[in-house]
């Protein structure tokens, strides 16, 4: 299937755009390719002609005796756009910008930036960059990215992707330091065209990458991204990002030096997290876990066992498990029985397993080990740490050791790959042996392998399929400003949101009939669109006995009219008290760019001290609402703590996702709906008071 | 001034027990002492004599001309005895036993090393093992570990201590892995005689040992482990601890008593923290930790700034930063104008700053920007990523970029220390470039270094000295069982611990006198030493009005005769409600083997759901103990949350201090000691119910 980046990303013949022996990048992207053993031509232009790197070059573009698939342009600033001209009318379908000076440096560089858009927008051409450090497609065999010989890329799954040429010079650094394969780097730059999305979707459908690394400062189009990421998905490869302007700190840093607004990065992670993206925050832990998935591939449940030769390495793997959440269960007596057979004496048969020392001595008793570990049925990943090879690898000794594990770690059944205790430098002669063997050793050290474990595991347990049905059709009075509560009441019970009974009155004496008529104590509130804050207006009163309604809501509109001299007041709602609960928050923001997320916490001290909230993207499933109610640090009173008996789990979760239903309904007019709180007792769930807030101010 | 281990760790001469060209272990050693060059004499001894690595060999110790400091063993487990008695008739006063055998392998083995400490100690022998490893001294050029040619340890200012030969290993390899040197690195293996704690008192006093790094499974002699602690950081020495078990404690923290807050591994972090240790996770963060102090000595405050020459980079840091709840401060005015007068007029002032890729131009700028930053009295620690020299560390320019930046680190007011983006192998030649200059690099990557920065930074904010005063005398009236709640309340009342009023009185009708004397409702509780739970059994009534008195405190002397036939009833307790406030819950656990350790927390949820509990070892001040009390997630709510009072932190800050120094004073016996609730309100602090239980059952 063609995909709009092919001639990007795998161009069968190159046009470099200002080729000159003159120019240091020249001569380190002509060395690039060369290194690579680009399979393709190479023509060198420069309106200059002459010859340049020992070969001839061309005036122009037009001059070439074919059309290239690709422009490398790396001419000044000043000469871009001519430059662009030049490759755009020869008919050459795609192009990299390596010159910077664009929307990076201002207001004249985004003027600048537009007219190079216009061009490629007018010539149907797919632009990387400008200011893009270009790209490495290692199965291709394309450098558009300058190398140093013995820097070459190590071919392997995991694509790169990134907006910082710096960063993706560091994702190259630390892969090829400690041997991780690539296929793809990519340098996004300005992204003028060509966005992480696209690339994403692009590596998505490439055979040759098993997971996706994205560095990302800012996304300029939020649903491509997500498009991209789900498309990743559904062909089974994780997409690992390091999204950064997470603080305070960094969404300045990221505003000065690209100039771009980065978010709110809640908003972000739901959706992130909703389309299959594995977060992470440093370079390392990219890598890590991209280069594990590149080894195991999906780790189907959450039972991970460790093999060491080291009871030291046992303690730490252990403690470092349990601060992880990891579980590492107990083998099967059958498993137990057998691994007690080929183990000495003195070995304890558990997991994490110590091996021992024997295995120093026996070189086949550590595949043997993971053979037996990898088939019990407990048992969903195991993690052989094991560095007897740096010692000894290419004596004898070490070769059967290190053929047998590999051989055990192919036919196992459940994934099995090969850590070292520590991140750790590895030499030519380790990595010559590793490589020939193809052996399945990761990158990171236990410490780091371990925190990658649990991020597969999360990933494959995630719910992975779209949310199915239609949200309601919503017919809406008036969608603007803030409504009064009357009105949001209305709403959330036209949709199955079950509300807290309530009269609205004209005046203190319906007051006290209503209440009267309800009996027992009641709650009065100022009825009035717009107000903002009815409690600190002093427009609300609870627990008011029958006998004080009329009194109490005679203060209330005096109040509210002395506090609040200009709100309008429609009147005065009446409900009952509730007994005492379990009181959820529960709200959605609708982000322009993004779309809706939903908010569940629980009230009180828990949102204001602990700020206990989870948040999800819309549209999203019971099971995801569940899992998100289940994930707050407060969900063990929803389950019953305190002696209390248990909410019913699955009526919130019903009222809650129909709750997002709704306001996923409510179009793109909706800033924020709220409902604060929704009081659970026992299996009754009600809101007790509500809000809606629209763009449109009135 | 001599140390007891000068013999063992720093010998003048050595005797090689069980020295043969058929050993391999003879081999290794014979080679290790040989590539560090160990200036002092080695003698061969072996019962066969002859030679051996073309040496002549000593038939026995005694034989040796002189008498050496120092005895290796290494002879099979069957000769060891009789080797060491021929070591120690010979008046060797150290020795190192690697032979394997005692302790370790179970009963018999324990018996057999019980010998070997007779042995020692009726010649006052020194002796490290058996089952030890050996160890490396680099500034004394000592090697009793098997090294390779070409695996030299990097020489440096690191003392590593280990239980684990595997660990010591795994430690060495990731130093010299990345260049991070070391001055010793020991293994205790069985600790028969020398533990860890010894030598970490040995490195506190050596001076080529700046940060000291321990790898531990368990404590044998707490006290000299914290002395040594303690000697440690009186030199200004941080001992950076990977104690492993902690998950194992975890569980059996679950099936400890419940009430009882502080679990095995509690018990020791928190000592460790008292005593100045720095806890970590992995042996990567052990050696960056120590590495990043050998670099930086103390950091003296908490302003960090970071340098790049990558947008994307600084955006890393400003979110890791975040994350690890690190500062990064404005630069004063003044920096910022120098700032901006050398750097490019498109690159922005702020913290973390990006120099811009000005400075692959310009060889100095990095290093001109770096002294004006770590001169700005904001700073306290600068983190300099910069990578340039990997690409170019011999040419000019790499010269000149490095050697600027080494002396602006070496000149810099604040410490300033030169990062990589990511971890990343070093190649030899930025190795050695690096290693002329003597260039402040430290091991780890942003990511790691960044965490190694805050735990320095709160090592040097924790109080470092210890309480003074003496806890007070305490007379006991029966340091057995369970105390009854009236036994608590008078040495709580007598120690200056407010404790709410209360009557004990023989009857319902003198509850009922009682009660109506302090007016208004009150707590009627059953009085009963020996009864674990009284609420459980019935024993409790609280909010009872001043009539419905007699009729409950009937009812609940009813209730726990029948629920309770056993207990032995001596009255009942009334007081009076107090109003609602915050409930603190403090108690005191004493372990045997390492003292009283005082945890703090919020009642309620706080307890139950959050486990929200810090906690502090005795003696502590109430430096100590306000630290505690503000690192309680429930901290806002004493600070005056949800619009309520603020309380009186200071009182409750001495009511607590004085409670513990009270559980100190109750001497070897106590059990556990605790106050729940301790109510606050407002300025107003009062035990409402305690409890006391001594080791002694009966």
């Amino acid at each position: 299937m063609a995909h709009r980046l092919d001639r990007l990303l795998a161009p069968r013949s190159i046009a470099v755009v200002g080729a000159s022996d003159r120019s240091n990048w020249s001569h380190r992207i002509n060395d690039a390719l060369e290194v690579i053993g680009y399979p393709g031509a190479v023509h060198l232009v420069n309106p200059k002609g002459g010859t340049a790197h020992g070969r001839p070059v061309h005036p122009s573009v037009p001059d070439i005796p074919e059309t290239p698939d690709l422009a490398y342009v790396m001419v000044p600033e000043k000469a871009v756009l001519a430059a662009m001209t030049d490759v755009a009318e020869a008919g050459v379908p795609a192009a990299v910008v390596l010159s910077s000076g664009f929307a990076e440096v201002g207001a004249a560089g985004r003027a600048r930036q537009e007219e190079l858009a216009d061009l490629a927008r007018k010539h149907d051409m797919v632009v990387l960059g400008p200011n893009a450090l270009g790209y490495v497609n290692a199965p291709g065999k394309v450098a558009l990215k300058p190398f140093q010989r013995g820097e070459e890329l190590v071919a392997g799954s995991i694509g790169v992707v990134s907006q910082s040429g710096n960063i993706t010079v560091a994702v190259i650094n630390l892969a090829r330091s400690f041997h991780i394969g690539l296929s793809y780097a990519v340098s996004t730059g300005n992204e003028m065209d060509v966005t992480v999305g696209d690339v994403v979707d692009y590596l998505a459908a490439d055979p040759d990458t098993r997971a996706i690394a994205v560095f990302a400062e800012t996304f300029q189009d939020p649903p491509t991204f997500l498009r991209a990421c789900r498309a990743a998905r559904a062909a089974g490869k994780p997409v690992v990002v390091l999204k950064v302007g997470r603080s305070e700190a960094a969404a300045r840093a990221a505003l000065a030096h690209t100039g771009s607004l980065v978010g709110d990065d809640a908003v972000i992670d739901a959706f992130l997290h909703a389309a299959g993206a594995i977060r992470v925050s440093s370079i390392e832990d990219l890598l890590a876990t991209a280069d594990l998935f590149a080894h195991t591939g999906p780790i189907r449940g959450d039972g991970l066992a460790v093999l060491t030769i080291s009871g030291g390495t046992c303690d730490i793997a252990a403690d470092s498990a349990a601060d992880h959440g990891l579980r590492m269960p107990d083998f099967e007596p059958a498993t137990a029985t057998r691994l007690a057979g080929i183990l000495p004496d003195y070995a304890t048969v558990q997991n994490p397993l110590d091996v021992t020392g024997a295995a120093t001595t026996d070189p086949e008793l550590f595949a043997r080990s993971l053979a037996l570990v990898t088939a019990d049925p407990n048992v969903d990943v195991a993690l052989a740490v094991h560095e007897l090879d740096h010692h000894a690898p290419d004596g004898e000794w070490g070769r059967r050791s290190l053929e047998s594990m590999v051989d055990a770690a192919r036919a196992a059944p459940a994934p099995a790959v090969f850590v070292n205790t520590t991140v750790r430098h590895l030499s030519d002669r380790t990595r010559a042996v590793r490589a020939k063997l193809a052996a399945p050793f990761v990158f990171g050290g236990l410490d780091r392998v371990l925190v990658a474990v649990g991020r597969l595991m999360e990933w494959h347990r995630r719910p992975h399929g779209d949310p199915a049905g239609r949200p309601p059709t919503v017919e809406l009075p008036a969608p603007r400003g803030r409504w009064s509560e009357v009105t949001c009441r209305e709403l959330l019970a036209q949709h199955g949101i079950p509300v807290v009974p309530g009269q609205v009155v004209a005046s203190p004496t319906a007051a006290a009939a209503a209440a009267r008529e309800f009996g027992g104590p009641v709650a009065i509130k100022v009825v009035s669109a717009g107000l903002p804050h009815k409690s600190d207006a002093g427009g609300v009163a609870l627990g008011v006995a029958p006998d004080d309604v009329a009194a109490v809501a005679a203060e209330v509109l005096d109040t509210v009219r002395h506090k609040e001299p200009g709100a309008v007041v429609d009147g005065l709602l009446v409900s009952p008290m509730r007994p005492d609960g379990v009181d959820l928050l529960v709200g959605v923001v609708r982000d322009p760019a993004w779309g809706c997320v939903l908010a569940v916490g629980l009230g009180g001290i828990w949102t204001e001290v602990l700020r206990d909230v989870r948040r999800v993207a819309l549209p999203a499933t019971h099971e995801t609402v569940r899992a998100a109610l289940l994930g707050l640090r407060a969900a063990p009173l929803l389950r019953g703590a305190r002696g209390t008996d248990p909410v019913d789990l699955d009526a919130v979760v019903d009222v809650v996702t129909r709750f997002g239903e709704l306001a996923l309904a409510l179009g793109e007019e909706l800033a924020t709906i709220e409902v604060n709180p929704l009081r659970v007792t026992g299996s009754t769930v009600e809101a007790l008071d509500a809000a809606v807030v629209w763009r449109t101010t009135n």
